[in-house]
């Protein structure tokens, strides 16, 4: 790998994860800003030189680009201590993962998004018509990960790995979209074990 | 891997995947069914005993238990010809089933479980709300599909794997959505392809 740059929206969730990862295997990103709120990644020209689903992050690699951000995670993490050896720990990894995107992200990622960014006025009927949906389905998957939690150091494998890297990034944003985090202590551990490892970097560091 | 059982609604795509990737590989599943419109994944039993996310497909290899259908098609093929050995080309296949799981299966499958099985007049009036962005979405999920598949054979690495498995699963069934496939001629042709391949099961089979 190299000269890897990240096409990104800096206060997203999904972009941190991939310079969280590269911050625990010490890799150089360089950094390229769109904002999401002015339209920067559905114009025409990001659309056919960076990402056709209109979306951030994307990692590029030299030449190649590569979208979905659990995707990017696990291509800078492939081979180091970040992904398990065993095959069932890495696919129980990569559960976590898929579980993130289908579970977690579009709620509580999606609520944050809507309170914080886009702002409840703005939203269209639809949109706030899910609003109820999505904050019990956040709050169903804030209790399974604090169910889990109280029983694991770590999400899979029993040891720090990408998946609690994809977890942590929209988990410890939660009380951005209303979600009071206090309410799960394991959660709250294991964010506090999350933040306290040598090499970790905050959202907007 | 031994004594591979599948949890599973039978008619549900994401338990499909599993059954087309293990037939790929020769390798024998059990089955075990569960009727997810009488709520049989939601009981006490199974939250305790298979998933606490409540949600088929989970695959059980001896007393390990994996949920996340795309994790569960990672965990069979991995170290086989269906996952690319190339570290970027690896990703870019794991790229298109994080894709799947946000962009196409909540659109075209939720679409399907609405119209097909539960049925239009049971929806709740939010889920009513939701039919034209999911309609508007599924669509350009296939568009985006169509346009890659144009220039490639198969969504990753040049050659068939576990991503066009995964992606198979909801867009052969997409016109129990009410989707037009005949309007997507490189989606038409890919699907084919897989078909006519020597191993190939259907839903039914």
């Amino acid at each position: 790998m190299t000269g890897l740059i990240l096409h990104e929206y800096p206060a997203s969730g999904n972009c941190y994860k991939i310079r969280l990862v590269a911050a625990h295997l010490g890799l150089p990103l360089e950094r390229t800003s769109y904002d999401i709120m002015k339209g920067e990644t559905r114009t025409a020209e990001f659309l056919r030189d960076v990402n056709p689903n209109g979306r951030i992050p994307v990692l590029q690699d030299g030449a190649r680009l590569l979208a979905e951000s659990n995707a990017a995670c696990f291509y800078l993490a492939d081979g180091s201590e970040l992904v398990p050896d065993d095959r069932f720990e890495r696919a129980d990894m990569l559960h976590w993962m898929f579980w993130e995107q289908y579970n977690h992200e579009p709620n509580i990622a999606t609520l944050r998004l809507w309170m914080r960014f886009v702002g409840l006025d703005a939203l269209s009927e639809a949109q706030r018509m899910q609003i109820k949906n999505k904050r019990e389905a956040g709050l169903a998957a804030l209790g399974l990960m604090d169910d889990h939690l109280e029983k694991h150091r770590f999400l899979a494998a029993g040891r720090f790995t990408v998946a609690d890297i994809c977890l942590f990034a929209y988990t410890h944003l939660a009380d951005e979209a209303d979600f009071d985090l206090e309410a799960y202590p394991a959660i709250v551990a294991w964010m506090e074990r999350i933040m306290t490892l040598p090499r970790h970097v905050g959202l907007a560091d």
